[in-house]
């Protein structure tokens, strides 16, 4: 038997699954400062629901047929989920939306891709969506929030711009070629476009006027609002090379990547996407929305040192003097954890000291609370500092107060 | 096409996504009080992973092959991944788990079962596991666990216990009649248990023996523990006839009802199984664990009139007056935000006033700000209580103080 999840598929263990709540935590709480409230979704979609959305990569979906036959796919992003909940529920379904509707979805998405760093079949996705109107003031509250989120984890990025109104009209097979730039550069593109259909000139023809394209009066306003809005202008950047993969975008696109590395993959992105609502309901609604890529976004604080979380979140270990000291230690947890205090209670009542003490070393607990004959004697505790174990005796009331609000990290 | 998810799977639109989040929050802030820190695993699992370990009900498992030909399964619950994790990473596995090893899981699972009310294919579980000991401190501890998580839902419950010690050597068709007590009654039992092979008299002899069970001995020193870590005694009671469905359980099972209702289907349970680590590494590792069910427990609450989460996260909704002052909102807003104040600024700047309060109200935002050519020219701004349109004139750092703290909740 193969022990271990299937190819693509992670295990993320309490240090990483941590970080990744602290870092959602935060997104979340930008999320919710600019008004979107969360919406979730099955991981389940009718395959139906999700075809013709993609374009080439629609061969990644994972699709199945469960025991009742219905024909399903896992989702591929929360996109065309939220925006199959908008055709349902929505001005043309069940009216239970208002418009415009604004939601935060932070959830699983599932692509049977080949797995490299930093992508993996399953990953997750913080997404933050409007829906029901299209300006330039909307355009900017998604950058907006693009950028408060990776101001609050500490990231300097640039968000890059484009609008799909200047690529229009272009085949998508050159527009995947354009995407490449970074990668293989100029004469690369150029060279691919030859490869796909066009003369050596109508490609070099193509490739200029892409590059020479200027800013649409909306992006023009869109940043100009981004700025009123008290955001530094030079943190958005305009690049009319940006393609951005997906068929679905018909306004403004987005692409986040770090200051320090320009060309390293996105950390997160979006667009607008005028038409996909009325795919389903036969009325347009425009929609505009922004993703986060949780697990490139965590890679790139570690590799800026920045520190994502503490190593674990519990404070305090308690441990057990003896058998007979027991109910002592179990009396000091309860107690904190009245208070609030993430304490834990060293759970083998006959392990020796060293060895409680060590248990707390390898979870990262910065403290532990030892009681032993005398404390119990003087109704006191011993307040151990696990990095250099040092120790101090408290009363069970000073303990208390000297922990609350007492960071779970070792100094 | 069918404007919908697949049946059995659901959508939470926000203000029901809200309640999951304020609960789960609370739900966690319980878990890393007793100092567990979350694990996740991925909603895919090899097939042969999930087989053979939950009796009858294997059948409800999601299979489906991969493109890349790996038999896989939708996980039934966090249990089985835990142990395959344990296995994978633990003492005989890549040694890196502390052990005892306690981990807290929010996940999905899946099963294909026939949908009923507060039963979905796709349900979230809220698990915390220990894994590593057995001892009647480790259950009492499970046992604080679930019972400070319905402590701090506001609800009322009783934990009932048994241990399968006491049930050992009862064929498993005798324990699934006996399982259906509080829904077909003692003669109902033993019409099932004779129909199943018994005579009548053996019937009722198997059936007198299991209610007149009497707490082993490390039930009782885990009920006695329970008490001395403060908690009142009779919020767990010995349960002779509790059978709980899953096979793998050896020691203590657990299920939670409430006190008004306690006939009503759990709020979520748990217990002991010392033996399905072994069933991956031929090594047994002890574990013990408690699942809530979410939706159900949410459901309980709501049954109870208790008020889950208010209907929006969102503080105050910042008004357009019109686009000439649409600057002046955006300010606004952006001020409010730096403070982290959630708010929402109304996105269509050609919107009457009337339909943007409206707005506000079907949100259920409590307050809107409104700046009118007035307020410009005093540098002051409106805050309009909602909930009865009442309104005062506050300086801009006023009203920041003002809302600091505030509660998004209408009163």
């Amino acid at each position: 038997m193969k022990l271990q999840a299937p190819k693509g598929f992670k295990d993320y263990l309490p240090e990483e699954a941590l970080k990744r709540k602290v870092v959602t935590d935060k997104i979340k709480a930008v999320f919710s400062k600019f008004g979107f409230d969360p919406l979730e979704t099955p991981t389940l979609e009718f395959e139906e629901t999700l075809t013709g959305k993609y374009g080439e990569d629609e061969k990644l979906i994972y699709k199945f047929e469960t025991p009742g036959g219905d024909k399903v796919a896992l989702k591929y992003d929360q996109t065309v989920p939220l925006t199959r909940v908008v055709a349902q529920y929505g001005p043309r379904g069940a009216q239970l939306l208002p418009i415009p509707f604004k939601r935060y979805q932070i959830q699983s998405a599932y692509r049977g891709e080949n797995t490299q760093k930093g992508r993996y079949r399953e990953f997750t996705q913080c997404d933050a969506d409007i829906v029901g109107i299209n300006s330039a003031l909307v355009d900017a509250e998604v950058l907006a929030v693009a950028y408060e989120i990776y101001k609050a984890l500490e990231l300097e990025v640039i968000i890059k711009i484009n609008d799909r109104e200047l690529l229009k009209g272009i085949e998508a097979k050159y527009l995947a070629a354009m995407d490449k730039l970074n990668k293989i550069g100029e004469d690369g593109v150029i060279a691919e476009m030859v490869q796909k259909g066009l003369s050596g000139s109508e490609a070099k023809d193509l490739f200029n006027k892409i590059t020479k394209s200027e800013p649409t009066p909306q992006l023009l306003e869109t940043i100009s609002i981004f700025e009123k809005m008290g955001y530094p202008k030079d943190s958005v950047q305009f690049d009319s090379t940006l393609i951005r993969g997906l068929d679905y975008y018909t306004g403004i696109i987005m692409e986040t990547v770090l200051v320090s590395n320009s060309n390293a993959s996105s950390l997160g992105g979006g667009g607008r996407y005028d038409k996909m609502i009325g795919s389903f309901t036969g009325t347009d609604l425009p929609a505009v929305g922004y993703s986060v890529g949780l697990d490139r976004t965590i890679e790139a604080m570690e590799e800026a040192g920045i520190i994502v979380a503490p190593k674990t979140q519990t404070q305090v270990l308690v441990t057990i003097f003896s058998k007979e000291l027991a109910d002592k230690s179990l009396e000091v947890a309860s107690r904190l954890r009245s208070k609030n205090i993430n304490c834990e209670i060293y759970l083998d009542s006959e392990a020796k000291l060293d060895k409680q003490l060590k248990y707390a070393d390898t979870k990262g607990i910065p403290y532990a609370v030892v009681i032993g004959p005398d404390d119990v004697e003087k109704n006191t505790v011993v307040l151990k500092k696990l990095v250099d174990r040092t120790q101090e005796s408290y009363s069970l009331a000073d303990l208390v107060q000297l922990l609350i609000g007492f960071p779970p990290t070792r100094e």
